[in-house]
């Protein structure tokens, strides 16, 4: 497992803070999902054999999200 | 039916607002609920013969936010 730090823009609040890291969770390959609403950063553990960057970006564009390069 | 507007705190993003017209709708006696996150302001039907203001200031509360006199 790595650890990653995600770039994400909109989320304001405890239901963002959620809708993010369930929808992260949900992949397999991704553990420990922390949502930083101060910073509009999301730490996640990643085992890089089972999920890619991009696959992580389109679960969070999915819930309304902009994910930074 | 009687018009009103509530003033609510706290409110950032789509899901506050179903939270909140979610949580009035489910009232008895309110309908049309329409939340304004720019002014942070709820529009309601109201039969003021089957709710009470404390009942819907209370449902709001339960969903997190605060309600202004």
């Amino acid at each position: 497992m790595e650890k990653k730090t995600l770039k994400v823009e909109g989320m304001t609040c405890g239901h963002c803070k959620s809708a993010v890291t369930n929808a992260l969770t949900e992949l397999e390959g991704v553990k420990n999902v922390t949502v930083h609403l101060e910073t509009g950063t999301v730490d996640v553990e990643v085992d890089e054999s089972k999920v890619s960057e991009s696959e992580m970006c389109e679960a969070i564009e999915e819930q309304g999200y902009d994910v930074k390069a």
